[in-house]
Order: C-alpha cells, then sequence, then structure tokens
C-alpha cells in the first residue's frame, strides 16, 4: 500500500512536489507534520485537526508505551482507531526521547545544563539496547531495537522509525565513531524485525552522522542499501540553522530520489523555506503548536504575538484571508482577552490557526515548486 | 422584544414549560445555563459551544469590567460580537463576586474559612456602593447599583441583574434585616438606572431573605410591586439541598406566573429535578463544567469518573446514545488516557459531553412537563 509517487522536480533546487500513498489516504508533499506526543495534539482534538486538512500526524512511542501501553492501543485495534484518526500518522522509535532524557537537548547542552535533569534517567547503553527509567512512575524500563519496532507494529502507525542511538552533541570523534557504527547495526535490526512482522507499515532509515560530511554521506550509503521505504534526517542537525543547512546537503544528494524524506524535529519557516530546496518532503516538529500557546501566530511567514497590548480593541481575525475555525469566528481583541483571562479555550483557537497555517504555507510552496520557483 | 411565554403548567406540581423570547432568540425553559465567567466556557469556545443547542450563557459582569474592561467590549460592538455568540446571554452584577470575596463562600464559612483569603479584598460597604481591590492588579475599584447597570449596559447582555447586597450566611437577625432592607433599595436604584438608559435588555430582580420565610415572602412582595421582567432566587440559599427547597418553596409560590423565573448558581441534577417543581425555569452553575474538567462525566442522572481505572480499556463513547463532538468521535478509554496524561484536551471534549448532556437532561423534563408526570 504503501508507495512515494515524484509528481515534479523542480529545475531551481532539489525542491520537489510528490504524494506519499498508505493505508490511511495520501500525503501532499511537501508538508508539515505536527506533533501530537500522546496521541493528540496539545488542546486540539483529532476530529477538530481532521477538519484542518493535516494529513501526517507524528506520534511518540516513548510515550503511549508507558501510557496508555502498547497492548491497549493494540487491543484498541491500534492507533488510528484508538485516537480516532483516519489519516496518516508516524510513529518515532522511543530512542529520541530515552536520550534526550540523558543528554538533555542540544539548546541546554550548549548553555552547559546537559547533564542536569537528566541524572538517573539512563541507566545503562550497551550493545543490546538501552535501560532508562520511566518518567511517569519510576519503573526501570528497557528499549532495544527489536522491543521498539514491535511496539510500533503494536501501535500500528503507517509509517514507523528504527530504534537508533543519538549521541550528545558535544561528543568526541571516537564516541562519536562508535555510536554512528552502532546505529547503524542497531537500524539493521530493527529493519530485520520489521521485515519478519509483516503489518502494512513502512520503515523509514534514519540518517546519521552529525556535522561530519563523510559520516553523513556514509550513512546514506549503508542505509540506501537497505529495504527501507524513505529516509529521515537525524542525528545531531547542529546548534544553528546553517549548521543543519550544511547538514541536509551532505545528505540529500546522496539519498535516492524515488524515496521520501523526512527532517526530524524542524518546521519553523526559515528551515522550511530553505529545507524543501534540499529535497526535503516531510517536517515534523511541535513548533507552530507550542508557539499557538504562548500566544504566537503565524499570519503567512511572520508571527504576531497575541498578548501584546496592540491588539486589545484590533477586532479582526489573525489573518483575514484564512479559512479556519478561529479565524471565521473571532478577534485578536478576543484572542487577546481569552490569552490574558488564562482560558484554555486561548490555546485551542491559536493552535487550530497554527496548524491551518502550516497547511496554507505548505499549499503554496508546492505550488512555487510546480511552477519552479523554489 | 423580551417576553416570557408561558406554554404548560403541570397539573401536578408548580413545575411548567415556557418560552424566553429575547433580542437574541428564544429559550425554552426549564433550560440549564452553563457559566462563561470571561465571555466564554472553559475549554469550550462560543462557536462550538453554539452547536451543543445551549440557549442562554452565563457571563460573569465583575470579571469582564477588570478585563477586558466594558468599554472594550462596548467598542467591538457589544458582548455578543465581542465574544462571537448570537443566542442569548445574561450577566449579573458584579456583587457576587465583590461579596464572596468579602465573606467566601457558603461552604468555606461552613469549614470557619470565611473570612481567611479574603482580607482587605473589600475595603468598605456603605448605602452608596462597595469599595474593593481589583484580584488582577489590587487597583481600588468601587460598584453601586448605578455602576453595575451601566457596565452592563455597556456589556449589552439580554438580561441583566440588578447590583444587590449579599450577607454572609452567618449573620445575625439584625444585620440580616439591615441588609435585606439595603438590597432591595439597590435593586430600585439599579431598576432606576435601567429604566432610564433603555437598550433592548430585561432586567431581572433577585430574591433575598436568606432561610426567613416570612423575609423571602416580604422580598417577592417588594420586588413584584416593580417593573421587573423577571425574577432570580438569590441571597443565602441554605447549606444543603433541604434548605433550598425551603428557600423555593418560600418564594416561587408569591411570585407572579407570567414572569420567568432564575435559580442563581445551582444547577447540579437533584436540586434541578426538585427545582423544576417549584417553577424555577432556568438554573446557571459552572458545576457540570468544572466536574467535567475533574474528568466526570453524566450518563442520565448517573455520574461517572473517566480517571478510574475501570475505564482504560472501555473502548464504547460516554453516552452511546448521545450526539455529541466527543460521543460521536471518541471512547471512555482514549478519554481516560487523554486525563491521565494530562492533555488539555480531555477537559475540552468532557465539557462538550456534560453541557450536552445538560441540554439533553432539560428537553427530556421539559417533555415530562408537557406530559404531566412532573
Amino acid at each position: 500500500m504503501f508507495k512515494f509517487e515524484l509528481l515534479h522536480q523542480s529545475k531551481r533546487s532539489q525542491a520537489r512536489v510528490g504524494r506519499i500513498h498508505t493505508p490511511h489516504g495520501v500525503i501532499d508533499t511537501p508538508n508539515y507534520v505536527p506533533v501530537g506526543t500522546n496521541g493528540v495534539l496539545k488542546a486540539v482534538d483529532n476530529a477538530m485537526l481532521a477538519t484542518l486538512n493535516c494529513q501526517l500526524m507524528f506520534c511518540n512511542t516513548y510515550h503511549l508505551a508507558l501510557h496508555p501501553g502498547a497492548d491497549i492501543v493494540e487491543k484498541a485495534g491500534g492507533l488510528h482507531r484508538y485516537i480516532a484518526r483516519n489519516q496518516p500518522i508516524i510513529t518515532d522509535s522511543g530512542g529520541f526521547q530515552v536520550f534526550s532524557l540523558a543528554y538533555g537537548s542540544v539548546a541546554s547542552e550548549l548553555k552547559s545544563q546537559g547533564l542536569k535533569k537528566s541524572d538517573n534517567a539512563v541507566l545503562k547503553i550497551n550493545e543490546s539496547g538501552v535501560k532508562f527509567r520511566s518518567y511517569r512512575d519510576g519503573q526501570i524500563m528497557e528499549l532495544t531495537p527489536e522491543k521498539s519496532v514491535l511496539l510500533q507494529k503494536q501501535l500500528g502507525a503507517d509509517i514507523i522509525i528504527p530504534f537508533d542511538e543519538l549521541p550528545p552533541f558535544h561528543c568526541d570523534a571516537l564516541s562519536l565513531k562508535r555510536s554512528f557504527a552502532r546505529t547503524h547495526r542497531w537500524q539493521k535490526r530493527s529493519l530485520d524485525t520489521h521485515l519478519k512482522n509483516p503489518k502494512n507499515q513502512a520503515m523509514y532509515a534514519v540518517v546519521h552522522g552529525g556535522l561530519d560530511q563523510s559520516l553523513r554521506q556514509k550513512s546514506c550509503q549503508i542505509l540506501t542499501d537497505l529495504a527501507f521505504d524513505g529516509f529521515a534526517i537525524g542525528g545531531s542537525l547542529g546548534k544553528n540553522r546553517d549548521d543543519l543547512f550544511q547538514v541536509l546537503s551532505h545528505c540529500t544528494p546522496n539519498l535516492p530520489s524515488a524515496f521520501p524524506r523526512h527532517l526530524l524535529g524542524i518546521a519553523d519557516i526559515p528551515s522550511i523555506n530553505r529545507g524543501v530546496t534540499f529535497g526535503i518532503d516531510t517536517f515534523d516538529s511541535c513548533y507552530p503548536t507550542k508557539a499557538a500557546r504562548h500566544g504566537v501566530v503565524f499570519v503567512g511567514d511572520e508571527k504576531i504575538k497575541l498578548t501584546a497590548s496592540r491588539f486589545k480593541e484590533d477586532f479582526t481575525p489573525i489573518d483575514p484571508s484564512c479559512t479556519c475555525w478561529t479565524c471565521q469566528h473571532y478577534t485578536k481583541a478576543f484572542l487577546h482577552h481569552l490569552f490574558k483571562a488564562h482560558e484554555p479555550s486561548a490555546y485551542t483557537l491559536a493552535t487550530i490557526h497554527n496548524i491551518k497555517a502550516m497547511m496554507n504555507k505548505m499549499a503554496a510552496i508546492r505550488e512555487q515548486i510546480l511552477n519552479d520557483e523554489l
């Protein structure tokens, strides 16, 4: 059922327009993929999300495995039925969450806060996998490539991701090399488990190698030799957008054009605008939804902060050209008031708008590529 | 434009079915009135509320006057336009909030916590009105009958309420008598201000007198002699349901049947079931929405707690016969998970159901009364 259809290759860059066919429908690419960590976006339910033309949703295996548990989701008939979403879903492997617990985020590493909050969360990393403490109840859990894939089989997303090792951003060359070798062994084990347990799912490899050009090339080589259905750019993507674009320039030219490419965890507007020119097809990030909950909403490629006092008497919608629930019903003045009064519906309404704005943005990008403007 | 139409008087009690006509449409009675303190229900936006057939919404003048301010609402074209609600709205006078600040709730008074949290909130109460500190920024503010009504004129709800004095629940007979006299003088001043500033609004009087039968009778007498459009039962309603039903039995027989009657601040199912038999037409309370946010949802006259572990694998809707957004899309198992994961959409989805359940309950009650079963 899974198929990537390349519809148009821009004459001006690696940008392309395509269609990913999945058991739960089509994803037009390039596209934005919102994150529903626990099987739902923060503050927007899945039936409402379905009205926003969101074609792919990202869920986190780590969180869903801790609650409600993959067995419950399987009993419900799989993730789509459990969360009431009839459109495509992608799950990650849980690796990113486990290793973020161990090392903290790149941002906190850059502030030298890397290991502070995470003491004792990860107990042991060896060839087999990772032992860690559940953030929910402190229970000791283990994730291995095989276990991660079997959990993702139970969940039943349309696209799944192999279990990989994420080295910390600050990592010496030797450790990086060791981690690099292991992460590819783990991905091979993940793929084997995936192929041995067919369930109408596609698996995307995760390209590693940090900021090292030759490692990125080597990763592409190793992974394209295996039977993956697509490629995600992961591992360390650097500390800023210049680093990111460097990484992308080291990856996508080495990936076959007949397979879809996903950028893991990044979907701000500048990164998308440039990212598509490297031939990235899908971008996931919780940024648009998190920004919304802080009152930051998108108008074209710009952002406005609804809590600013200048909106107190602005009786126009966020974006008069937007057809979302929020812009069809509410003014900036009322949304300003809802944020000031800490009303929960403020978060819902701003998130609905940002998702719709991202969908509009991606549709515009597809149009630009079709016209060879990008 | 305001008119109360009595459609049917039960042969078995004072229960009746009617229709309140307002500038923004009809309210079928008896009915439940959800509370949107800041111009919106907690976690459910007004456009969504409109799909739930909610015919009257209660907003708090005190909160709206502090933010965004009645002037902003007036500039927007009134409360209906500001909050994007095209159906009827009722505002209170702000008195209840100010005096609750001073005395605490009945519940906290019963636990002898009455005056603790409220130190210094109310600075001065005299014949003119009340001086108090804003809970938002500590600014000193004054509410008088005239000011409260003019604020409600600026807001522009369909039904408004005179500024009244609420005595504390524990109050000696002399203080109660003094407060009783003053609250009626304040209501008269409120009505005068209302009539001098016509704006297509109706004003309901507030019947006072605490648990004292003769005071309740006297209050009805005083207020029915004035040009009010309806009657709200207010003041102290006692410490339990027996007290409440006593109070109602002292009030409604003394009110003319041609006018609508509202019960202030109470709308639990047992109180509604019995309250309608005293001829109460509308009930407001934040209980159904607050219960929802604690995972307590209504099924018929029963309640279930979605966080109970027995719902972890219950793949059926809250109420299979319910047509609400929540029951049409989601299972109890998924809602259980959303509550356990502290997902904000849990509060939204449970609230949507409880509002719809209340609307269904009230429709069933109207049917029972039409059939003389109540």
